[in-house]
This record gives C-alpha cells, structure tokens and sequence, in this order.
C-alpha cells in the first residue's frame, strides 16, 4: 500500500478514511493566513525568530487571557497561564513533569488514544473508568478510588476531554464535572482537562470546565489551535494554578527552547489580534454542524439494525456499537479491503480488547459524498457479518 | 527590575548581557523568510496547515538527507532521519524515550545547562567527566565506567556537545572520540551528539562526527537551525539507527502532533530549496568570526593577569577560568549592579560548586562595541576582587 504524498498523516490516496481526525483541506484558513502574513509586509516581526519568553508570545497571551476570562469566565490572571506546542506539547510536559514511571493514572474507557499512547510511553499505570453518555461512570470512579486506596497507591492525574469527547462524541454532564471535583478533592489528584473541541459546540450551552467548577483548584484546562485554526500551527494554551505555571514555564525544555513556537505564536497572535480567528471559528461551526448532519442522516438511513452510534453536540466523531456478532478487526479487515478506512475501538482502550465491537468516525475531513458513500459499504459489511 | 518587551528572553534593557546565546537581531534572516512567504505567493502550501507525516515534512527531509550525505559523509538513508522541534525536542524526547528516573547518564563538566536541566526534571542521575582542551578526559571517564561496573549501573547515554561546546567553546578532539566510541561500544551505552554549532567553524576542518566515526552504530546525532537560521522556528534533526528512528517516529507525541511543527518546516524547506539556507549560513560564519575576534582581542587587551578563556574555532561561547581569590557569584553581583550580565559557571555543572571560577561569555548577541565596554568592566571588576 502506497502512501499519496499530498494527501495528510497516514491517509491513502483514493481511500475514505473516516478515521481521519483532521480539520479538511478546504476548512483551513490558508487565505486567512496569508493575509496575516501580508499584515507582516514581507518582514515578519523579530520576536518570530528568537527564543522566546518561556512563557510564550506576550501578545497571544494577552489575547488568550481576554478569550478566555470573557467566553469561559476562568478569572485568570497572566500568572494563570502559558502558551505549549500544541495540546500534545501539554499533555507531554504535564505527563514528564508530574509523572514518573510506575506512577498510577486515571483515564476514560475509551479515551483519547495518543494520549493513552504517552501515557504509555512514560510508563504510567492506566486505571480506566468506563463511560456513559454522561461521561465516566461515578460508582466506577468510586470504586477504583477504594481500590487504589486499600492498595495505598494516589492517583497522579485523571485525564479527561470533557466535550464532544475524542472517540465517543460524549460531553461530560455538570453534574459529573462537580462529583469527579469532590473525589478529586478528596482524594488528592489533579484534573487534566484536554478541552479542543469545546468552540466547536454546535448547539446549547456548554457547562461550566471543570477549570471554572473547581475555581481553578487542582485542575490543569488544555485548549489548542489545532481544530479551529490548524493543527500544522502547532499551538494550544494551559491554564492553571500560578504555581503550577511557573514551574511549568522554569522546566528544562522551556527554558532550552525559549517558549513554545515563537514564529508560530507571532503570526497566529497577529491573526487573532484582526478579529479573524473568531470570525474563522463561527464560520466553521457550521461547516462541522453540516458535516455532521450529514453523516448522522446517513447512519440512520443506512446502518443495520442492532447498531448504535453517539449524536455529538459539536467537535469532530461519532462512535458506533457493534452488534454482539460483529467483531471490529473482522470489519477493519473487510473495510480496508474496499478502500474504506475507520479507527478501530481497540484503540481506545488501556485494555484494548474492550473495543472490540466498537469504532470511530470522524466527519471532519471528509466531503459529504464520500462520507454517505463510506458509511454505505460499512453498513453493508455490517449487515453481512452480522448474518 | 522590569524586563523590556522588545527585548528577547531575559535581556534587561539598557543592559550589556554577555550572557545571551542568541543570534543578534541583524543575524536573523528576516528578509530571506520575507522572500521564502513571498514564494508562497500569500498561500502557503496546505501541507503546512495540517497534521504531518510523523517523521517530517518531506521536502525538509529530502533537502537534509542530501545536504548530510553530501558535508558530513554520513551514508544515511531516509530511514535514518526524522525532524524534530528543535534540538530541544530532541533532546527532551530522547530523554523520556530512553530513560526513566533512576537512570544514569554520562555529561562532561562542564556542559550545556538546559540540557542539565532537562535531565533533573527526569530525575536522572548525572555523571560528570572533567574536560580539558579536547574534550573529556579519558581517565575520567575509564575511572567512572569502573565506578559504574562496580555499582552494576549501566550508564543510559553520555550527552556530549562535539563542536564549539556551550559553554566553553572545545572540540571534541578525533582522538577522544575514537576512544569514547570503543567504551561506548565495551559499557553498551549510547552517545548522544548535540550537534548545533558545527556549520559555524571560522577555520580548520571538523572532525568527523561520532556518528560517522561510529557507522552510525549506537549513536544519536542532533542537528539544528537554531544557530544558522532562526531559532523561533523551533525545527532540528535526528540522525540515527534506523530502528531507533522508527520507534522515536511512533511516539505517542508525535502520533499527536503529527510531526515536528509543520508549518515551519514547510517554510524552512522552501528557505533551503532556493539555496538561501547555505548562503545565509556562509555569511554567518564571517559574522560570528568577527565578533569572536572582537571579543579575543578585548579579552587580550583587558584581562589582568591570572585570567585564562579558551579561543573557540566556532560557534558562539567563550569559557573564562577566574583567578583562585575570585568567587564567580561576588562577581556577578558587582557586574550586575553595573549592568553588565555573564552566564555563572556554576549553572553548567551537575555539582555546581565546580563552577565557582568559570563563567561563559557569548558573542554571538553583543554589537562590536557593547562587547568591548562589557568586557572592560569585567576585567576591572576581576582586578579589584583579585586585589
């Protein structure tokens, strides 16, 4: 199998891939972008050079830290903040920083693969608490907390993506926002909350982040550029307790690197500063609404029945439940044979066999054609196999 | 003290920071990657935008497996190659990769202090091998693998900068590398070559790289643009075994990221495709040479008697031994309060009071001038406290 060398990350030329969980070449701001580059006037500015402030670009962080205190009401301050390569560059630094190997930590079932993948790369323990459509279970999380108690072992983290989660679309409910704080309080872990879809909420309201519940206590809030502007940017912020910062911001890699991507930071800073990040945010909400319309209509006309799927309020993925008689690889194995490609369930999983009779779509990337063609052949390699 | 905001990473306006291990400002290509944008015609190539192929940009890594083959006889294939963030990144996922807290590593005394600092917050262990004026002393280090044998402790790598050393600016002699590659190969750890400053050698050849010496065999060898090009692009290179290429290319960081900073290296290999990359890097060379000489002859003119500092062949450091009666931290106090700011040695030490008479001048920052008047109050300040 040969891969296109124009087509993104792992993505076969003339194949559908629903697995792909990147924004579609049509919905990123090139134009955009090259008109900030042109604000530039051929000479971007110096700062875009040279190492940095470990905390990041001065005038993303002052853009960031409106943002963030007008839209989510955090009541950050300066101190409450820094730029990171990315979301990734995040979960990274935290998983280095307040991790060593051996160290036990909690995580969804499913939850978002790389990071289950870092985790892993650092040695971590996983402890995985499985989820509902309210988020993680509570008497689960009860559990495994009376577990690791008796076995004196104290969770590092629980790492959580609270909105339109990566896989199961699902959002984490107020209420379990406010149950898992308490037992976090009570229990002595801090919250990792990897929010990158929450600006791309198609409907309603979206409850308060576990940042804002918990009035910044013990929790560290993830965001990112990378699904409302462009991954490729490398770009996300953390927000977190003044302390936790600084330390952040004094770690070796900070201090080696000189802050987290200067010419990057400059140029979206610059982007951000002419009004149109937002305005590129409000035009792509209904790009991925559409987008996701369109795939759900065609489950509901297409899949067989004995299957069920997720109805995401916004983000990028739609997570599917096999029948009993279906297993994910035997369909993988089916599907690929027709060019159609989706995220195997296993995946997702610290202990994969779980996913077995799961899968993920992603109506990011996709054009509305191919995403009604792709869920066609899987609806009826489904039905096949289900016999 | 406020820090200026037009000023980069710590530099106190109105100050002569000695200190800085920048490019100047007028070293920076700002109107060469004015041009690189200008070629993208105000739309950069969409593969700039988006999720990377893990181990790079192609275009960057077809450039760079040409470029390595062809100056450094390295006989790599593009199996042996990855981008990465920077030598930072590099260096920082090689270190979560390799090693786990507990570990040993190998550093000379005195080496590079983010890189120090990158292995703490690891919580590795670090072994410190004097240097002299090629490098690390062997009888240190035979006497430390000894130490190592008998404590049954396998050291994971010994990090080494080969060429124009931060901070004392030596060269790793060919010699010395020869046999550190022989222990190497009979203590079964690895050598990490950090190898940022070799492209600025005013005079002389370089001699061959340890990964050349070695055949590639255990060896990890990091490039940069930092020092030719711009570090807030924030991109560098790995070479290495290909297995090991492969496993650091399926990091979990990477799967998340998708590849180093993807934006950046699309525009770093449209900078280098054009030829702008080596003729910067040539003018560079003259650039840094003359500030060298500046520095070396003010140093000679200046210095009172009992001072000693080496004459690096390249790059940006020079490393100066103070007389015994000078204490480098009364020094610093007194050369502060005049504005006048050096790297302390003791920061480039694993055991930090080795450094108590050293201290790291950089002239890769300072204009001509700036560095005369600096370097004429330290040397009075020297005088007075050498009494």
């Amino acid at each position: 199998m040969t891969r296109s060398q124009s087509a993104p990350q792992g993505i076969v030329a003339g194949s559908i891939p629903l697995f792909a969980g990147h924004p579609a070449p049509e919905l990123l701001p090139v134009r955009g972008i090259g008109r900030a580059l042109a604000g530039w006037d051929g000479r971007p500015p110096l700062r875009a050079f040279n190492y940095g402030d470990e905390q990041g670009d001065p005038k993303l962080l002052d853009f960031l830290l409106a943002r963030l205190n007008d839209t989510e009401q955090l009541g950050i301050g300066r101190e409450n903040l820094m730029i990171i390569p990315g979301s990734t560059g995040g979960v990274a630094m935290l998983t280095r920083l307040l991790t060593k190997a051996g160290d036990t930590v909690l995580v969804d079932a499913p939850s978002y693969r790389d990071a289950l993948h870092i985790f892993r790369d650092q040695g971590l323990v996983l402890r995985a608490l499985p989820i509902d459509d309210e988020g993680p279970r509570l008497d689960a999380l009860a559990a495994e907390l009376e577990r690791l108690a008796a076995e004196q072992v104290r969770p590092r983290f629980y790492y959580v993506v609270p909105n339109f989660q990566n896989p199961s679309g699902i959002t984490v409910s107020e209420a379990r926002r406010r149950a898992i704080i308490e037992q976090s309080n009570r229990h002595g872990f801090c919250i990792v909350e990897d929010d990158v879809y929450s600006d791309l909420r198609f409907a309603g309201c979206a409850p308060p982040s576990f940042y804002a519940l918990a009035r910044g206590e013990n929790v560290l809030r993830l965001g990112s550029f990378s699904k409302t502007l462009a991954p490729g940017l490398r770009l996300g912020w953390l927000v977190g307790g003044s302390r936790q910062i600084a330390a952040f911001v004094a770690s070796g890699v900070l201090r080696m690197g000189g802050g987290a991507n200067p010419y990057s930071a400059a140029l979206v800073a610059e982007f951000c500063r002419s009004g149109a990040w937002q305005a590129h945010v409000d035009w792509l909400r209904g790009q991925y609404q559409k987008r996701r319309d369109v795939a759900l209509a065609a489950l509901a006309e297409q899949m067989p029945a004995g299957v069920s799927w997720t109805r995401p309020a916004g983000g990028y993925f739609i997570w599917l439940r096999l029948p009993g008689a279906v297993d994910v690889d035997e369909l993988e194995r089916r599907a690929q044979a027709q060019q159609v490609y989706f995220a195997n369930g296993r995946g997702f999983f610290s202990e994969p066999a779980r996913g077995r009779h799961f899968l993920r779509l992603s109506y990011s990337y996709l054009s509305h054609d191919d995403m009604r063609v792709g869920i066609g052949i899987l609806s009826r390699l489904i039905a096949q196999l289900a016999g």
